[in-house]
């Protein structure tokens, strides 16, 4: 059995975000046992799982991202579209822009410190619109 | 229910490809709603989703990745399979070699800038395999 | 049809740890057809497949991760927890803390040179907590 439905999160600030509250509400009745596919539909945002409680390690992934992969490189062909924009696309692809989340007891079944992070890449990026597909 | 195949890519060069066409065309019969896994069955090439218009995007990731994992440094022990080989078992990891795609309404359900990469990270590589993995 | 258990690891040292022979030891029935996932409940951790035959390859992971996430650089804020934490939480983001792996007559559908790496990124860590969950 697999449903499926597409959200649009609301626009974020360029930085690391959780959205787990966003995503377990979107549906009232998960499975006992299962799964939940979460696939973001854009190539300058990602999405991961990672530290829940304190905000500085999200400040401190903002900062680190951008010394690994520095804008305004002489190396950058694709420019077109900001200064922002190649890193961005790197960004996306060393993160991954899909995650799958088990379901245990009709609940996400995370660790204690695990939350969901959208990784908002851009500096002046719209909505961003996400599959979810569960699978029981 | 699960249906599987294994396909055999042609050979590409070192680089960044798209290959959104020759997975789509593996399945005349996509379901309504679903999910494809794609697996390489490789240590020293990748997957992954990102920009499916301009070249230089994919231009660019070559010499990215390049910079962030540098062939020739003394760091590296395992070096008998030529200086492409340790520096490719690190990319591979770094951009991952798994993709799980949402299905709507029979087709892929990629975002329109969004194109499935295949990353080959040898210099002469073989043809790569990969395992398809439908959930309808 | 889905089916799903919780297992602890050992404690492993930092560093990547082959664990593929860990987990193929927790089914003694996979299906003709299907898929598994593993999920690492922890943000300091990862998991990846890569090469599964030479020991250097593993070492070089850990020496080229700490070049590329250094520990003890002031541009770190979030410090409570030791000079390990904060490259930790970035490493499993970048490396990922989840696989979704082919089954094929009855066995995971790894390539020859494949295997399923535990990747410890803490000095101290306990034991890792993995969810299992098999698609047939």
């Amino acid at each position: 059995m697999i449903r499926q439905k597409e959200i649009v999160l609301p626009s974020f600030n360029r930085g690391y975000h959780l959205i787990t509250r966003l995503i377990e509400r979107e549906f009232s009745d998960l499975p006992a046992v299962g799964m939940m596919h979460i696939f973001l539909k854009h190539t300058s945002a990602g999405l991961t799982v990672n530290e829940n409680a304190d905000p500085s390690v999200r400040i401190d992934f903002e900062n680190i991202m951008n010394l690994m992969i520095p804008e305004n490189q002489t190396y950058y062909t694709h420019t077109d579209e900001g200064s922002d924009d190649m890193p961005s696309h790197i960004k996306t692809t060393l993160i991954g822009s899909s995650l799958m989340l088990p379901i245990t007891s009709g609940q996400l079944n995370l660790g204690t410190w695990q939350g969901i992070y959208l990784c908002e890449f851009r500096n002046n990026a719209g909505k961003r619109k996400l599959i979810l597909t569960l699978f029981e």
